[in-house]
């Protein structure tokens, strides 16, 4: 957790000078990057191709707790959240930009910490920040993020584009993220009933990683490339596992059918979501912000997905008339929008 | 003022229902446009040149209140005022997305009013709507807005880039905004004293439009280009003139004079401000969005820009010693900085 040991206020800064105080450390890897934090807008030089985007809003007491979420994990996964949207388009993001709204509760010490989590994420995946702007809010902390990317056309993979017969797969595991949140939850819940009671949040660590620190699968739409795989739709699990087939078989007018079997499910995430009397499949399906691709690939890359590690194939799709299924482990079948659906 | 005459909850028509609603009435008018709402990032056709984007962050109770603010006046607002930032570096908008984040106070009538207005300035403009996500505030609404243009690398003005002897030009009026806001606030002030009293706004229409409707400058740069003027350092002045002028200053390292007297207040401003024993002269330097936009011009284009409406030549660029100075209209030498330039 960030402790204020020593505190400097914003006001006594400066909304400018502490915008470039925040900006000083950062430097540009991409050529194309003309300019960006300190003027009106950030320009980046593009060649023939598309353009894509994606910004994403996060608010304090809604999307975070800072009673439990350290600041710098938050400006990682406000990045990295971001980022996922547009490699969920088969896109790897470029660049960056960030709007921060605080109150006088945070200090510039608190702001560093922010903007350290964010640069670390964005030096990682090769990001450019290429904005940065720091207003007041009177309730509580606001962040935007917006990424970009540049590609060619062809790489683009929307969430119509799935076929019939062709096979469902997803990244990752799903569920963990949210059975993370369970726990800080938990020991909040009990930190908050007895402020002597350290939280215990030992062997937990994966959970809490998934949670506080989501990652933008790049590496799996790099492994697809290099394996000359390229899905027919793709979405991003944000949501939960059942929204994002929904919005994939929506966009592409199918039906689907999943196995329950065939959930990636973490072992330590399922131990947990048992031991608190939550299903898991209930969480893989519904829960939220695993931040893993699903997508959709031919019947004849099968050989190659299957020897993959980090891709699980989890169904087919289906024609439009048979609706969007789960098997169950008992070999029933369930409608998946009693279970999470978006509708 | 909006008046919930038929009440539909947001929660009883569900997060992607309201989002496709909507999105109905959008059309893209621009062809490069591949996909937007309804995808997990928007993406656009682009050719040689420079992608250019501005993201700007409103918060209730910080950026607008609802209790005067209209809400389709607020959707216009910020789409208006995301578009200026583009325009600040000579590139016309293309295309917006946008975020939301409501409360159950807020019902999908209301939600439809505000859409309205985004989709009034898009179509204004030729703007494209490429994103639209919907999410939950507990504590006010709060509004994210992205506006993307395309250009050519040699279009772009940026703050540096002013040179000595330059003329410095600013466009339209200033401390409209600002006198608009403060007759909005005292009439909220007298009807929470008395909630009989009706607000009194008659004769305030251009005040009113100015803080309740502004309009990006698109005009103005079409307007020069025209012209074949290309300014040498532009910015948009959105939290008044010292500060812009700062901006353009420091990039550029230069100082600068401008005169009192040559300052555009409107009249209705001016008199406005002097009943509210205010001077306009400090609400044009540091009162705010006015979001019109201040830049530099090399002297020979003097003769053509001195015949424009709607743009007023107010000083000049000097040496970086000199500071950035004011003459007032009796002849006093004053330093900006301490008429609110941004330190």
């Amino acid at each position: 957790m960030f402790e204020d040991k020593e505190r400097q206020e914003i006001e006594s800064v400066g909304k400018y000078p502490l915008i470039q105080k925040l900006s000083e450390k950062l430097e540009f890897t991409h050529a194309e990057t003309l300019c960006g934090i300190g003027e009106d807008a950030a320009v980046v030089k593009v060649t023939e191709g598309v353009g894509t985007h994606v910004s994403r809003l996060f608010l304090e007491y809604v999307h975070f707790d800072l009673t439990y979420f350290p600041l710098r994990h938050l400006g990682y996964k406000c990045a990295a959240v971001a980022m996922s949207g547009l490699v969920a388009m088969n896109v790897i993001p470029s660049h960056l930009r960030l709007n921060i709204a605080v109150s006088n509760r945070f200090s510039v010490e608190a702001m560093e910490e922010l903007m350290t989590g964010v640069r670390m994420c964005c030096r990682r995946y090769g990001v450019d920040i290429v904005g940065l702007d720091i207003g007041s809010s009177l309730t509580g902390m606001a962040i935007s993020t917006d990424a970009f990317g540049f590609a060619q056309e062809s790489d683009i993979v929307m969430r119509k584009g799935a076929g019939e017969k062709e096979l469902i797969c997803v990244s990752g595991d799903l569920g963990a993220a949210y059975a993370g949140l369970l726990i800080l939850e938990r020991e909040k819940q009990v930190f908050e009933a007895n402020s002597q009671m350290q939280p215990d949040l030992e062997g937990f660590d994966y959970l809490l990683e998934r949670q506080l620190k989501p990652e933008p699968r790049v590496d799996i739409i790099k492994l697809l490339k290099s394996k000359a795989i390229q899905p027919t739709a793709m979405t991003n699990v944000d949501e939960g596992l059942a929204g994002a087939l929904s919005n994939i078989c929506r966009a592409s007018d199918k039906g689907c059918v999943i196995y329950e079997e065939k959930l990636p499910i973490d072992i330590l995430a399922f131990n947990t979501l048992k031991e608190l009397k939550i299903v898991a499949t209930t969480v893989a399906l519904s829960g939220g912000e695993d931040y893993e691709l699903l997508f959709t690939i031919k019947q004849d890359d099968f050989d190659k997905i299957n020897t993959m590690e980090n891709i699980s194939v989890i169904g087919y799709i289906q024609e439009p008339s048979a609706g969007e299924n789960l098997i169950t482990n008992d070999e029933k079948v369930v409608e998946l929008k009693t279970m999470g659906g978006k509708q």
